[in-house]
């Protein structure tokens, strides 16, 4: 059977890393795709997502995004305040949030994908994304998925791998599919290391206990997981 | 009544310039956003943009997005081929096509508009639009309004003032608003003047005898225009 052509979108992470190497055994992987916005960590996350690409020999390309950093108001952003720490389900993190950054990013990914005869957009939302940012949750993924489909020729399909699963069990998909955690990044600060405090760094943490997966990443501060609020 | 704040979408064409005059007498309007995507015409159009901003003292910004000249095949963009000539509807006019431009223009502004605390984004869409370009379809705009009322904060709605009306209508529209329409370009052949062949110069000269508006614009070729395919 002929292999269905994709994208992906590949910024790095644990998730669409391990999307990736997903994909690369289901698909006829065109390219990954990475956006650079002007983020914290984007210079320590987009080397990984080209590192992995490379490694499994897909061809790998990174959008500017300029105008985001530019004119968009977040302190995710390099142009913004300090990333908060806690866990990711705070209200805090919401001045984390890059404005319709998923409607962006997979816009450009379809008309791309439509650009050069690809069939799918792949990308790594998951059951546990978080839903204090609108563009995770599933009734945007839902629409925006059909909006990609009804504004192409090809009627392209969003495509999302990780929709049942929780970040836990994408790290256990992971280690089944030999991914090297040590050449992913989480952390919203992006400093050298991963700073094991920010809602990005717990959420990691969380992920590799709850998955019994073992954690090889560097973190600068440990110490006991915050609690969900509320629980 | 406080009036509702929104980002306009102006391409400096007839359509989306008479949405700006319409849209300054109903809204707040923040910002008009023109995109530089490697277009034949962008050099032609866009300029027209930024003057009716001007003329209404309403922000302009041109956002670059060369990832679509580099990247995206059409023969809209300097790097496609030849503009052909003769009817809109004609198949030829496929080769046109940008692939999922709307989409990712829409994206980006509503990304801004959240970002600004803007409530809607206004966008020209018309009756007569092109139903050749899948992302002028109906059900392509609907399900995107969808997306980035869903995917934003501030429900961010898509405004389209012109959705009842043929480009006939515009043209009556923005003589009644005083639009000087000598300073708008449709051309996509983007030369120093007006074509007068191509699907666009067919369209804006069709408009104008319809309306019974004055076409001031100057065209190196007219003759009689081309009829409908299947008419």
């Amino acid at each position: 059977m002929k292999k269905q052509k994709v994208v992906i979108l590949v910024s790095g992470g644990m998730d669409s890393v391990t999307a990736l190497y997903d994909a690369s055994k289901k698909y006829r992987v065109i390219c990954g795709m990475s956006f650079d916005y002007g983020a914290k960590h984007n210079a320590r996350e987009i080397p990984f997502a080209a590192f992995h690409c490379q490694k499994l020999r897909i061809p790998h390309f990174v959008i500017p995004l300029d105008f985001i950093s530019d004119m968009f108001a977040s302190d995710l952003l390099k142009s913004g305040g300090e990333i908060p720490e806690g866990h990711y389900e705070e209200a805090t993190m919401k001045q984390t949030v890059v404005p319709f950054r998923n409607g962006i990013m997979m816009a450009i990914a379809a008309g791309y994908a439509e650009s050069v005869g690809a069939e799918g957009i792949v990308i790594a939302a998951h059951l546990g994304d978080h839903t204090i940012y609108p563009d995770c949750r599933e009734e945007f993924m839902v629409s925006m998925g059909e909006a990609i489909r009804l504004g192409t020729y090809k009627q392209i399909e969003v495509i999302r791998p990780f929709i049942a699963m929780n970040k836990a069990q994408i790290a256990k998909r992971g280690k089944e599919l030999r991914v090297d955690f040590s050449y992913t990044w989480s952390c919203y600060k992006g400093g050298d290391i991963h700073c094991g405090r920010c809602g990005t760094c717990v959420e990691r943490r969380e992920a590799f206990i709850i998955a019994g997966v073992k954690d090889l990443t560097v973190y600068a501060q440990e110490g006991p997981l915050p609690a969900k609020p509320g629980n």
